[in-house]
């Protein structure tokens, strides 16, 4: 399974491209950070972060897109530009029929460090272990990122187990 | 001046083309809503606002796509939804080098209304004047895009004095 993490953000969007399945080792393919200028103009900002997922779309052709989750909790003017950056992901990835998956941050703390309150370093230096890389990815959103497609791999079995469980009740409960 | 006043909103966004220049009568060329269904996956739900944006710049090619600015303060899961389409809105005319103008909701309310704290129903009614309709749009959201493009036709010649007044500002201070 091949999996593109995206930790979206207007000024830096975290890419990330993971290989593997489930209790396997995993195999990084690629990471990097879309950037777009702070002072362009917010349509042009969500037109380079959509040039910039194509381009990895296009490069490393996913089988699932895996984008974090985003909640108000936070600033208000950070949370709106991550939701319009995931907002883009999510659609160009839809837009080519490919399935898109959530996860909240202490879903994808929790799978790659086993606490969902780890902070950045840890998260950082187990994703290093994990892909057997000789340093933490830069920046930040990088790495997080490459620990959302993890988190992908190593979740979406049971994610897979739950919906057909959910599907087998439904039509259970139509033909009853 | 063509504009599309577009109302962000993932079950329904509303759509309308107003045009007119400031300080003469104005006229409708079109109203409605791209709905998307509920139960689709959120992906899904952004394509189908894009298709539903596109054909309104293929059908009326606006020279400015006006659209509510989004704020926080609301309910969480409602106001994620509103960025998300608003953003792939706002990428949709950026995409096409058409401008984007933002307008919060107080000011498209004191716009048309003269109180930036009028109710839906005086939106509604004096879209429906101002536009010399029969009734007032159906649903609200279809009457607050009229409310928005009306806004965006009578603040943008304010707007462009004051931009130039800042770019000239701004050459100066280069040169000096």
């Amino acid at each position: 399974m091949r999996v593109l993490g995206v930790d979206p953000g207007l000024t830096r969007c975290g890419v990330g491209v993971v290989e593997g399945v489930a209790g396997r080792p995993l195999t990084m393919l690629g990471v990097g950070v879309v950037r777009t200028p702070a002072d362009a103009e917010l349509g042009q900002r969500l037109v380079a972060v959509e040039q910039g997922i194509e381009q990895w779309l296009d490069e490393h052709r996913p089988e699932c897109v895996a984008v974090e989750r985003v909640f108000s909790q936070h600033n208000v003017r950070t949370v709106m530009g991550t939701a319009q950056a995931s907002a883009v992901a999510m659609l160009c990835a839809a837009r080519r029929g490919i399935p898109v998956a959530l996860h909240t941050p202490s879903e994808v703390k929790a799978a790659v460090t086993g606490s969902g309150r780890a902070d950045k370093a840890q998260v950082g230096a187990m994703v290093t272990r994990l892909l057997r890389l000789d340093a933490p990815p830069k920046p930040a959103d990088a790495a997080d990122a490459l620990a959302l497609a993890i988190c992908h791999i190593w979740r979406a079995p049971a994610q897979n187990r739950l919906q057909q469980a959910v599907a087998l009740h439904a039509s259970k409960g139509r033909t009853a």
